[in-house]
């Protein structure tokens, strides 16, 4: 089967050239000027820009969370909409097993057979002992070069003090194996929610009040500290506070191997949306809390400087049923908010359109600097041949309104509602098949397939 | 009575000049050029530099600390020996008791009528409840307007978490009182020394090993971030490293108030103290730990640049006996080295002989500012009229070697054996009287008073 | 003769206390607290507070300038009213004439025997010839140990390039002088005002608009650099604003021996004052050119933070006929503004009883540091006994409106107009005589006297 | 015609893969996997690198520099033979001449029918007048979309002071014209030369000594400073010193659009060669001057870290016998060292082979971002369909040593005698034409044709 998308503005991280890329089978075949070859279907692009599918390295599908588990991998349809091909999802340790173990059975689960495109997994830690750590070297083998864990969350099964978070970078380093760490100080939000409920404050907005930008700050310099004591690679993931920023880039001027990403939703809304009526809010509440909308100005600055490599979605799909374990009491609120369709058209349309970036940073950040952050740059992220052909065909003449009707998120909201959006993935295709076609999902479930990472992503080498 | 002590060169923190100053009772009457008074001794200080009775804020007497009791108040003729009249003591409050009772006993028990220099206190929170935190806002008007906590020593009954620390700081600063906190990270800590002695490394090196510059910096760090956060002074005891430093120094720049002391030890010794043979390093260890040479340097810039405001000796007075419960066990070794009558000698000639700093800055860093932080400035630190006379005559023309037969400390070594010195208290008086004279202690016990301290500090205003 | 001010509150830059002070003939006796000592005069100073005489380093007298000369010494009674007690003059080398020999005929011409305050010289140099570096050396000896230098101005016969600037820091280091430079970067004001006058601007607004603070900025930098290259000290006058302070703390960061002042305009007046109509705004044109509102905030943290040591007047007399030159285009009006009386007051009302500095800082910002900056504070800047007795007994219970009727300024108009004035000098002693008495001038002409600078002022030692 | 290029490593800006690039005319047709395809010639390229044609964006031919001019274009083999197939040289302003006429009449006497690579032009200042900076705004629409100016070489005709250099941003930034400035402070090199030849101290050696890295340093902060006055992109050749590259970085964290570049010759050389006996000193004297081997890691780390954005050669070809000029004089000494051919195997040896930047970043500092910084980005630096087929095929398996014998440069010395190369160019095509073949040069005179730039580089957009 050969595909021929002729005439496009093809965009890479590098730059841009009106061109055509030539799909055979799973694979890009040939990228050039004018191509005279033979096509079971040739398309016309013209006008429109051609980028390779989108790497969401953060995204948590039937991930259970504050004794709620989110919609699953029958939702990645949503993702296919979006222009993203490849997910990475986090799987907590279950207690009892160890990381590969964890991960093995949740895949039989829950994933294969379900998903909808590629993915791989992000192991987290929440039993800190001795076998656990040691079970990190078999990580890069399994196809899994990261792990995580979480600073916050006190008294939660899956927080992790400093000691853990330390013998974890102590392990990794060794392993080829990036530690991510989820940095909020735990002691510091226990304390003010303590106040903040003793108060009568239960609010969702209180959500917020009581997880400032130090606290995240704090706990962002402290993990690099604990990095630069390890001499081992960090990776922060949501991050969106200047003081967080600041230390990554401190850090990465000292030459460390320090990086962190950011997620569509700190960089369009702010603290503001928790207050909404009807507990509206609720719908509002991840972690880290939404900003300020002077915040938002330096997130897309720090993606230019470099600081921050990356924009993920955090995409947790939560019903306001769900949400409503936390009507009586913030701190019970299911913690994230979908929005893995969102990413590109969203970075597109406030990023590329209102000229904060270009296009060819927009793949970087959503698509080639994932890949290599999770070691699976030798098929992802770029318009190569030779690499998997997931290419999105976007359509900039596309002016319409984000709703929930034209939603494939599985729950019962969109967390940009009502934004405007300028252009659509017209086409998407994963390894070679078309999923998307004319703006609508055309895939079926079970189509994704497991994408092995390797040992330190490109990015850490 | 009145003594008169003519002809000196007077040194104040704001510069020098020579002249004469009259003692009337305990206090300073007047300072003069050529005073014509009648006066009951006359003193001719001719070639002698005369100082303000040096304030160190930061030591320890009679103090409990892993087991053991450290000398107490009987050996402070050490602190009038070294020119210090005013010490101010450490007091770990007491299981079941409050903060103002702990101190009022310990004193009761421990000081009164015992200590020959006069006196104040930081009382230390052990028991993080509400009713400590609430005993906060007692402490001013009862004299102690400071208070500490232990960052370090995870598992110890003293170590306190971050939340501690912040609801300290948040009660402290409505109550005009400055919290001080020991900043060091337990858990890196913890983790270092469970790897030392599971490979079999026992010996007192590995105390300094173990804890690495990174874990004081890291926790000076995370300090000031609960400060900022709580809009709270806060005053970062014994600071050793460049790290620590730079965060106190960008808070300030901040406009925050943030304040650090460095003790006599970490501007003179390195951590190859802790190598030395037949367990001799054991004496040096003290927490944080020695550095290395050329932390030394950057410690004194500090000083002048007025990043750190205070000298302290952090004395612990231990004997090698005591020292010996760690002979299998680094972690076991009681922390602490003496160094009280030291201090003044020790800046002098490695401060301002080899051309560091200045007299006067030496008043500033051992006297006055240590004053100042500590709200006893209406009486000490200063050589001005209406000041409690507590004055030093120093000879800079003794050289001698300091040597464990000429100390007071009350144990069997001093810290800074073998180590020349130019110059000694040739006479001081405490309140008029005299303790020292021709370079001999000639005073009694129980001849120190209680200083009241006032709420917040002139540093902190 | 003998005077004893009673129960004043004593200020000096260490702090302030309650007490007397004995003058005895010119000379500090004593200080003391209930002196009882015989006196001509015994003066109640309770309520009051007593400050060291002011040093104002930066003014002009019988300053010739664009073509007009400043009204001359016979109005330093001005600067004795606003507690000043010693000014120090700029003098520009005459063509054909050495430095040294320059301040003596000028002495001898315009201040002998008309000066009403004490007094000393910055040699300004014009000529940057081979001779003239080499009597640089000859500086000290004669008393003058600093030497000016002009960035700003192309095309005047007193600018200075590069090349002579550095020639200059090169020649002043061995001699222990210290270069003082104006700094403004000529080019880019000659550009500015060249387009400003081909556009028709001719407004006394626009000499602040062609010096905007880049301009100073740029300079400073330069300045920095050079006496980087040079390894000599550099004092930098009249810093407006946060770059060129910037510069300087970056330069003291790296341990370099670089100074600056700033003035009382740029702390209380901005650029809006010169777009005053009826050509009001030429009484504001002075060089650099006033700030924005937002600059003053920075000017007063910086000398809080010690980055800018001194305050000083840049005091200039021109009458509004003078700068009437300049109606039909403002490079023609003589740059300067009058302000020596105010000194003072104005950084006690806006400074002290504003919460901005302490009494202390003031003391030094006025007195000590500029005495120390030009080698005068063995006799200059301090109450210590010894010391000349100038001092002033300041009522801080007077409250006023600055006014041009109570001025001795000797021109028809005041820089402060209509401001506010808390406080004034009650009482004033010049060398132990009263030349400020019950808030008016009491002194006579030539009742001032040269003072002697030595080599490298403390400051920079 | 047409070649394919098979199973090379293709190497881009953005990443490297393995693949195939078939080259149709003058034009880059495809780039595939296993392309199947008919051409006239097959390379196999297996473990070859395939690299797009370098540009060098400073590099002087035929330039008259202190009464000595260099070899010209019939010298830009030595180009092809290293890689490069594009170069831009400076045209000085000729007197009496505008911008436009000088480059038009330049290329017409030098360039045309004789280069043999492509090229372009960067108009250089020595009048400023209003006419030319006038003619500033025609430079785009000739293509030439750069404009430079001298602040070094006090006294000459091309030496331009900051009125001159502002002046020239102003205009250019309406004009979308980049300004480049050859920052050297002229002033401190003056008064260093003059001193150096006072005592008698004529060597070469001396050309480094009197323009140490401040002179540098100081220049770039004040044309960045001049840049923020006129709100206007600038850019700075040959940046060597750790402080210019600070400014640049300062610049650019604020915003600024500030960009630099630096030169082969000071990422491997040190001043030390200056000293070599017989005279060879002088082979090294280039402005400017050679550094310390300590500053060459910081240049390597700034191209990583994106300070500085390119790697050019400042190519000069001055034969011995011009060096001697300066036999007796170091002033005289024509400026200038070869080092067109070096610039791709000394980066690939010292940079890409010592794994200091990777192939990746080889191509983006030598190829896309002078393309990109020039304007001529749509046909230069990137290895797309459609664009310019001028391709590198990088044997990396060579390893020789650069010799004078294998050098095209037509003078007779290299700057890089005797260092260690790996690697060569085996071929390069310029614009789809073979000009070198088994590493010898087979192209001929005047094949290169003019590159029109746009105004403003795709990098300051």
């Amino acid at each position: 089967m050969r595909t021929l998308i002729k005439d496009g503005m093809i965009v890479t991280s590098e730059h841009e050239f009106k061109g055509d890329i030539l799909i055979e089978g799973t694979k890009i075949q040939a990228l050039g000027r004018n191509l005279r070859v033979e096509a079971d279907e040739v398309i016309n692009a013209e006008g429109m820009y051609i980028l390779p599918g989108g790497v969401d390295q953060h995204a948590h599908f039937s991930f259970e969370f504050m004794g709620q588990r989110t919609k699953g991998f029958e939702t990645t349809n949503a993702a296919a909409l979006g222009g993203t091909t490849t997910v990475i999802e986090f799987v907590n340790q279950e207690e009892g097993k160890g990381l590969v173990e964890t991960v093995e059975d949740y895949k039989k689960e829950w994933v294969e057979d379900i998903s909808m495109v590629d993915y791989s997994f992000h192991p987290v830690i929440t039993n800190p002992t001795k076998e656990t750590f040691e079970d990190i070297k078999n990580l890069p083998s399994a196809g899994y070069p990261t792990v995580k864990l979480f600073m916050a969350y006190k008294g939660q099964f899956f927080h992790s003090d400093d000691e853990a978070v330390t013998n974890a970078l102590l392990e990794a380093k060794d392993a080829g194996v990036t530690v991510m760490v989820h940095a909020e100080n735990a002691d510091l939000i226990e304390l003010m929610q303590k106040r903040a409920i003793a108060e009568g404050n239960t609010d969702p907005y209180y959500h917020a009040l009581t997880r400032p930008p130090i606290v995240e700050t704090e706990a962002t310099e402290r993990a690099i500290n604990l990095a630069r004591f390890a001499e081992a690679p960090i990776y922060i993931v949501h991050v969106t506070t200047k003081g967080a920023v600041d230390a990554i880039k401190k850090a990465k001027e000292e030459g460390l191997p320090v990086f962190g990403e950011t997620c569509t939703q700190y960089l369009l809304l702010d603290k503001e949306y928790l207050s909404r009526d009807n507990f509206e809010g609720a719908n509002y509440v991840c972690s880290p809390a939404l900003r300020d909308k002077d915040d938002q100005e330096y997130l897309w600055q720090s993606l230019k400087d470099g600081w921050l490599n990356a924009v993920s979605s955090d995409h947790c799909g939560f019903t306001t049923e769900q949400k409503k374990m936390g009507i009586d009491d913030f701190r019970k609120i299911p913690n994230g908010a979908p929005g893995l369709e969102n990413r590109l058209p969203m970075l597109w349309t406030y990023g590329v359109e209102a000229g904060k970036i270009t296009r060819s940073e927009l793949v970087d950040y959503y698509a080639a600097s994932p890949a290599r952050n999770n070691g699976i740059d030798h098929r992802k992220g770029y318009l190569s041949p030779g690499y998997d052909a997931d290419i999105v065909i976007y359509n900039p003449f596309v002016k319409k309104t984000v709703t929930i009707d034209d939603s494939l998120n599985g729950v019962d909201y969109t967390t940009y509602e009502g934004f405007e959006q300028i252009g659509e993935c017209d086409r998407v295709f994963l390894r070679g098949e078309t999923v998307v076609k004319d703006g609508k999902y055309v895939g079926q479930q079970g189509q994704g397939s497991f994408i092995k990472g390797t040992a330190y992503g490109t990015a850490f080498r």
